[in-house]
């Protein structure tokens, strides 16, 4: 596993980004460099390794950019958790409060089996809402959510325990950045 | 490579969506089923194997389902074309006219080196407006964008030819819907 020194180079601060007051952790220095983008990928499946699951659910759309990567290495199905409107197709669906506003996400239809486990990703675990909105959605489809997986946590902002209340579910991050 | 009748199992064609007239091809059940997402990021891995470039640049946010996974296999670098208002960072940008609707695309700064090589990856060519805006973009950044690639084409469109008149570049498809 890469030290958290190691991922802090690929890891821009922005603040006030998309609004006042939030420091917005970018993640495109990591895309950018194919040897980071190994690394964080090979320490996720790495982490990921340790749970059974089926399928890897992400959110729209920074989520595609590790858990399509990941679902490739570990062998597994994708299933992509998005905004309304986007698919056509659409089967469960969950609102929640963000960090900044409201959303709503969607899964396609018929893309959960009663009983599949799954690993939840997503780049950034901040209050836990996209987390917990796709934990919601693979359990109204009879789905067994095992592990939600972050490349980053804002640990100040007790993400971790907004999982922990929608599912029984271990929470794991590969960077932590407090103070935020 | 697998052939057209293989894929076809595992692209939803739904008419009318999102807009009357469109017969929009559903790439999820391809993401869903682990043993078809291995097999489409393989064959375009294959395509991709016969040029030399050294980071994927893929769109909003289809291109990133497949585009992850594919910069992953064969170690490169990603870069992701956004709608504006994502990237906290932005630069490049290209407007272009879309399937329904106009376009604007994003890419970060510093994103392309001058001199890089670049494949240009999408789940669909249509008429080619996001992969003519990401070409621009690399070019514009002084990159230069050496194949083109795609899940899915749709020839009738001859997006093709409005990527050839954008570069000087190859174009591929791993499946063709003629008649749409």
């Amino acid at each position: 596993m890469k030290t958290k020194e190691y991922y802090e180079k690929f890891i821009a601060t922005v603040p006030h980004f998309p609004i006042e007051g939030i420091m917005f952790k970018d993640i495109t220095p990591t895309l950018e460099d194919a040897e980071a983008f190994q690394n964080v990928i090979n320490d996720l499946a790495e982490v990921a390794s340790n749970y059974e699951f089926d399928k890897v659910i992400c959110a729209e759309s920074r989520g595609f950019m590790f858990g399509s990567a990941l679902a490739y290495k570990m062998h597994k199905g994708m299933v992509v958790a998005r905004k309304p409107g986007k698919l056509p197709r659409p089967g469960a669906s969950y609102s929640y409060e963000l960090e900044y506003g409201k959303n709503t996400m969607v899964i396609p239809k018929d893309s959960v089996k009663p009983g599949e486990k799954f690993l939840v990703l997503d780049d950034l675990l901040a209050t836990g809402g996209s987390a917990t909105a796709m934990i919601k959605m693979v359990q109204q489809e009879g789905g067994i959510p095992v592990l939600a997986l972050f490349y980053i946590g804002l640990p100040d902002l007790h993400g971790d325990e907004a999982l922990k209340k929608a599912a029984d579910i271990d929470v794991r991050t590969l960077v932590d950045f407090e103070g935020v």
